[in-house]
């Protein structure tokens, strides 16, 4: 199977076998840019060149894409990084390869790879979130990706844990995105720049009281990036893996919020491992043990069990191998909707 | 298959088909009292006895009973309403009749109930919500009771919607239970009796604000309940069908939580259906419908299209059936586990 990654920067594409195995190497190229119309043109001429160049039998292609997937037209809806609205991407994509295609959001493909190939391999129930400057999600159950009635299931990042709460992108309000993403980092770490201390603790007052009596340079670096412009989730984290005290209160809120995402998600699911990707995976421990220590005092387990959480292992070719396994998945079972 | 539905006033029995019909009449008994030994040996005669009356072939029982229960150990972990507490159930009722048995939490037996023969009817990816005292849920996918891994899916009522919010009885702040269930109907109540207006709106200052300058006699009724000893949920919900401006402001103020609820249910599972069961269903669309519109303002839906919210149909003799088409599922079924 054709698997192809379609991202803001690259285009990656290779041909995958069923148990998630890149045949020969995985072909980049630089994304299209343009208008829309300009973009598909030339996303189509670099896939019928990759296409040529991949001597196996392909029965088919699955496509990861960021954004907004209408699932079952194969249209992309919208998307953050891409100039595509309204696209039937799917269907072009198709007709240009002559070959059936899948096209799904790149957190279903992130998610079904990590289960088949990844962190989660050999786990039946797996949720999936990314975290990055927005929240993904995707849901496999009983071994297989989740869609819902209509193929829109799995928008994790998208539920309220904060009625009446900080305004999201989607236009509702205390969204998780706001509270456990790349952006939320990045915003902690502004409270701690402008107030000396985090304003929005999770935890109550303590958080917030923790803060209240801060050491002389508590912050410093913080202010040093601020002012050079550089204030961003990716430098906040890597401070805080260095090792800065405010860095890490700005995690450690982060942490907060994710430890009641998970709790939420064990509790709706009860699945047998959650897996956290996206850029800030790349925290480890340093975000994921406060989250998980957090989810396990307060998840419902009547008997004992509760759920593993992991970072996500694959890497670069996840999208590629991801897009290709959905594909596998939906092709050869005429039971769910192709 | 006979359906048994253990309750803390009654326990009903009943035979029932696959395609979900009653056989003859369904029996009720007295709910045991006493010491949980105690309770168990009446409730094991009582079941006896039912057994004996039924001149059908009786294939496996499906017990239903509300409380947190361990799936695959068929044990009742505990149980608001009765005296059991880390109870093998299932055994003990499978040794008594001699039968295969299967032990299920009464909200997803609802679900399963509302699905094959109640509001959900024709629908396959069906979520309930049980608004109660507390607020229990069920989840259908593809049309079949979905557990997780360890059987303790469906939780809904204990998923963060107000993070650092209310103290629930899970131990846990902010608990979707604590916002759109009846005790948070009588808490909203009591609040317009004690303030003369709302304190703890869930659209921030707006609803607050509304009730700032009330009519006169704004929350006279609701006062004489309270002084009367009278107010609870269910007198709050009756007050609100007649009409009266604040217990309506109350159920308004739930139907602003629940909308949240169920936005969240819809980015999480798209599924085609909502229902609403529970005892605030009675009070219908004075609940539904603003809960519905917001929730259809705020899920995410690339292709258009949003779950559907309906109040559950059946009635009394939901439990038994919602029981006993529990164990035809997993009996009937060797790839789930018995």
């Amino acid at each position: 199977m054709l698997g192809i990654d379609i991202g803001g920067t690259k285009v990656a594409v290779g041909s995958v076998t069923q148990d998630g195995t890149v045949q020969g190497e995985i072909m980049d190229f630089l994304s299209p840019v343009g208008s829309p119309e300009e973009f598909v043109e030339a996303l189509l001429e670099q896939l019928r060149e990759a296409r040529s160049r991949i001597k196996d039998d392909i029965l088919g292609v699955g496509v990861g894409c960021a954004g907004t997937i209408d699932w079952a037209e194969r249209r992309v809806v919208e998307s953050p990084n891409l100039p595509l609205k309204d696209e039937l991407l799917g269907e072009r994509i198709a007709k240009a390869l002559r070959l059936p295609v899948v096209l799904d959001n790149d957190a279903n493909t992130a998610t079904l790879a990590e289960v088949r190939v990844g962190a989660a391999k050999g786990n039946s129930h797996v949720i999936m979130l990314t975290l990055g400057t927005g929240v993904g999600g995707g849901i496999v159950l009983d071994g297989r990706l989740y869609r819902g009635a209509t193929g829109s299931a799995g928008e994790l990042g998208h539920t309220i844990v904060k009625g009446n709460g900080d305004l999201c992108r989607c236009g509702r309000r205390g969204c998780l995105e706001q509270y456990a993403s790349g952006s939320a980092l990045e915003r902690y770490a502004r409270q701690i720049v402008d107030h000396g201390r985090l304003t929005s603790a999770a935890q109550g007052e303590d958080a917030a009281d923790a803060g209240a009596d801060p050491p002389e340079d508590y912050g410093r670096r913080l202010r040093e990036l601020a002012a050079a412009d550089g204030l961003n989730g990716k430098s906040v984290g890597e401070l805080a893996l260095e090792g800065d005290a405010a860095a890490r209160d700005a995690v450690a809120e982060v942490a907060a919020w994710l430890g009641a995402g998970l709790a939420n998600l064990a509790n709706i699911f009860n699945p047998d491992m959650i897996v956290i990707g996206g850029g800030l995976s790349s925290l480890g421990d340093l975000l994921l043990e406060p989250a998980r220590k957090l989810m396990e005092a307060h998840a419902i387990r009547p008997n004992g069990t509760v759920a593993q959480v992991a970072a996500a292992q694959l890497g670069n070719e996840a999208g590629v191998v991801g897009a290709a396994l959905v594909a596998w998945e939906v092709l050869e079972d005429v039971t769910l909707p192709v």
